[in-house]
């Protein structure tokens, strides 16, 4: 992928990709690595029927806004050694939520019919995500994915030291 | 205006005003004063036709998402003394684009028939911005309006003094 730095770019010719996810898409709109934002960055994604997120946290904010859609928010705490037994809040078409700093967290298109697309935007790009396997994981086992899959192919390739 | 700082809110419940701008509406989607984020806020902003945002710059970064209609972007620079002749840069529903910081702009439903509606992202809220008369004052003329219209409403109300 080459970075699009025009002024104004059309969302509906940008790259989208799952990145080996099955039933998952994902647009960067706006991104650090691709078009030199160096505060925020904004994504478009879309889960399939019971697609989500891995369970994960960063030390950045990130708000959602859902354009398409129903699902359920599930959100654990940074406040105890794990995330402990996660909220499930029901998220829909026209809402948005914000994920505090550091708290994990995962985001499920818990509807069997419809795709669930959203719009993320993150502060302090780009991400710096860590995974985790399960809500009983302590938040020092979480795996650190740097850089995250779209961020990736932004990266300019290792020189060839022959 | 009282915050609302549920977990998960509808954008389409939440309080719109034009703030005493004609053919203007203004919905703080996710706020600093309003929500508590700290890094980011996003706006959901709907221009009538002919309406304009003022020229004006600020020491943040601002991604617009066009969710409706068509308009003009014009962009001046933060190189000169004063904004100087602005490039006049078209702007249509599913495109984006950034805002460097500190360079003077204004966003302006040059359509004459439908609405213009943009999200907006901002980095470091709440945002301080200057207002220019025109593109020729000066960049050491323009005033600062701070708290902005949407965030003075989110201010807590001075004390009684009696």
């Amino acid at each position: 992928m080459y970075p699009d730095n025009s002024l104004v770019r059309d969302i509906s010719r940008m790259q989208q990709s799952n990145y080996g996810r099955e039933g998952f898409s994902h647009i960067t709109v706006t991104g650090a690595l691709a078009h030199g934002t160096k505060e925020v960055e904004v994504w478009l994604q879309t889960f399939g029927p019971g697609q989500r997120t891995p369970i994960h946290r960063h030390s950045c904010e990130e708000v959602f806004i859902v354009l398409k859609g129903k699902g359920t928010l599930l959100l654990g705490s940074s406040s105890l050694k794990y995330p402990g037994q996660p909220q499930e809040v029901p998220v829909f078409q026209n809402t948005t939520f914000s994920i505090p700093v550091n708290d994990p967290h995962q985001v499920w298109n818990s509807n069997e019919h419809e795709d669930l697309q959203v719009l993320v935007i993150i502060s302090r790009p780009p991400v710096k995500i860590f995974i985790y396997d399960d809500w009983s994981m302590p938040h020092t086992a979480a795996k650190l994915k740097f850089p995250y899959f779209w961020d990736e192919d932004c990266l300019p390739a290792p020189k060839d030291e022959l």
